[in-house]
């Protein structure tokens, strides 16, 4: 048949996974940890399976944990929020950003993505036949550039879709940020996608700017997370939307269509996790920050040179002074015979840049750290 | 904002177990089973999470469930499937029936689609600027119009969808229907979306005519089916399409930035659960069978006038001996007044028909099935 889509190809995450199995190579590449859940959360899996909650739930979601998404919204962020109007769980952030898209976003539209910009946004955008127009971050802080962001809005602008802690980058928004944003957007329409799956890993002591916080924006924002990274279960894929009751309803005109609901004990054991253990997501900032500064000493042995990594669970690191190649050719040259699975950046890109930068994921067990350092030590 | 979606509202399937929870009635509506998954498989959810497969998986499924999967529909259907590239697991069958329309139909297509129909198609079809063309179905049995479908296929006609057994009504396709769609289709390049998830529930001796018997219908399909009936679990929302390559690469274009991947721990369940006990679909039309007959005959006391069932898990009903009034009136009286949930069948029509029907699900246990009949044997 005639392809639909003959500009999309595998995404960069299964493309790496799937060359590390292969290469018996440590996986720095797609971002996931290599340790466990937490035991209350695996046991309140088994325990719901065994307590008959193997039916469908609700399509928006299981009350109770939709209450204690709301609760946390609340209490994190100050932003009072419903659970009946304003919570939608979906399969994974990555379905509720599919969904917010296809819900709002008509032929013709336009969306502003970030240039870099983590990998689902734009086919999500192309497949509304809309147009992804690419605002490109000052590097190498990866920042907003005020100006260009201002000139990319036009009438045609139905969303902006921001991401902070920033995939693949780790940049993030500051309150200052927000506010200009706001003012921005102020006389506009223009709706905001805000992926914030990283929101508990912000570091140095500043605070996550979620869009929840500001009124203003939490107004016309999809707020997108999900409790894959948080609770270290990326295999589980429950993400969440919070959003207007406006907002919402368009959303689950969608996800009803997408998947319906998702998977049910899972849902009952993170609301009964998040009600008995609120503080897990605020030590998460605290042992991710010990596990980038572990890594990060680790890796002053190589020659590889240290981005900046103010949230996330990345780190970027450019490879110049090991090879001058384009970094699709050096992170295959890498997992083949360095056996070090990373991500290089050019896929985040609408071109890729002249830069020399992949992606290094610190979501590791201090042994996988110690031995994917070795490794890349062996570059000097 | 404006929406996007005006025409789109909440599926039936909703808006029935939300009254029918609201009402504490009996639920026959949605269709799900008011029993447990085999316990072996609630085992091996547990033993997955125990033994750490909850990080993400391959976003095309685990391997060993793929290879179940082929194996199966090789088994049973006598085609032999490659599950690297002829099998992909979903969140659901609802996602791989998106993802195939989203990955093909391209604006302007039209996609034929039975009337009456599952509730996702449609919208599905809208989302992608095409056109869904209703054929109607021929009522009693609804059963194909094989000259109304000659004369709706035009060069613009991208896709059919079809579903046997059939939900909502319970029609199967015969081993006959496969050979005329297959002379009808020949000369075009339609391709075929074929919902099977009723697959294990062809009753009276009859055979499951899977798109996958037929090599030359095969070609140029998207067999589609989940575990949720199978396996009495549809709040695990694991489904999967089987394809060949080239439609298997387009579908995979977008299953991997719609969810990604599919809950892990449920996937390594399943694939141990179809390798130990490869006859458990085999006795389910026994199963579901006898619960039909044990509902039908309950049903016996009652005004309702019972439809044919040759497959599937629902009871057509007509009751207009009860009340004359639309379909939508008469569910509604009977969740709040009567206590017993069901689904109206207008839902599923382009435009709803004068017949007085709707679909009670007998996926229960007998004192399920008991109690809702006692109370609807109070229509009298
Ligand atoms: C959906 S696989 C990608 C996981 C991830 O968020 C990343 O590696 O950036
Ligand atoms: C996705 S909820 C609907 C379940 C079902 O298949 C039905 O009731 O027909």
């Amino acid at each position: 048949i005639e392809s639909k889509l003959p500009q999309v190809g595998t995404t960069i995450f299964s493309v790496m996974s799937q060359l590390a199995q292969e290469c018996e190579a440590i996986n720095l590449g797609q971002g996931f940890p290599d340790f466990e859940p937490p035991a209350r959360l695996r046991e309140a899996l088994a325990r719901a399976v065994a307590d008959g909650r193997n039916q469908y739930p609700p399509g928006i979601g299981v009350a109770a944990l939709r209450e204690q998404i709301a609760y946390k919204t609340e209490a994190l962020y100050g932003r009072s929020t419903d659970p009946g109007t304003e919570v939608t769980v979906t399969s994974g952030a990555t379905e509720a950003i599919f969904a917010a898209i296809a819900a709002t976003v008509r032929a013709g539209d336009e969306v502003i993505v970030l240039d870099p910009a983590y990998d689902c946004y734009v086919p999500a955008i192309e497949l509304q036949n809309a147009r992804a127009v690419r605002m490109p971050l000052l590097q190498p802080e990866f920042s907003i550039d005020w100006q260009r962001l201002a000139d990319a809005i036009t009438p045609r602008t139905r969303m902006l879709i921001v991401n902070s802690p920033h995939n693949p980058t780790g940049a993030v928004l500051t309150a200052d940020d927000l506010d200009r944003l706001a003012a921005l957007l102020r006389d506009t329409s223009v709706l905001i996608l805000s992926d914030e799956v990283y929101e508990h890993m912000v570091f140095d002591g500043a605070l996550h700017q979620s869009m929840s916080r500001h009124p203003e924006l939490a107004a016309r924002s999809f707020v997108i997370s999900s409790f894959g990274k948080t609770y270290h279960c990326t295999g589980w894929k429950i993400g969440y939307c919070v959003a207007p009751p406006a907002l919402t309803a368009e959303l689950r005109k969608v996800h009803q269509y997408l998947t319906f609901a998702s998977f049910a004990p899972a849902q009952w054991a993170l609301a009964e996790m998040l009600e008995a253990e609120p503080e897990h997501h605020l030590e998460l900032s605290a042992f991710y920050q010990d596990k980038r500064d572990r890594f990060r000493a680790l890796l002053a042995d190589t020659p590889l040179v240290l981005q900046d990594v103010p949230g996330g669970y990345f780190q970027l690191v450019d490879y110049s002074a090991v090879r001058d190649v384009d970094d699709a050719t050096f992170s295959q040259w890498l997992v083949r015979e360095v056996g070090v699975a990373a991500v290089p950046l050019s896929p985040f890109f609408e071109t890729p840049p002249e830069s020399r930068l992949m992606r290094l994921c610190f979501a590791k067990n201090d042994a996988t750290l110690e031995a994917g350092a070795a490794r890349l030590a062996a570059l000097n």
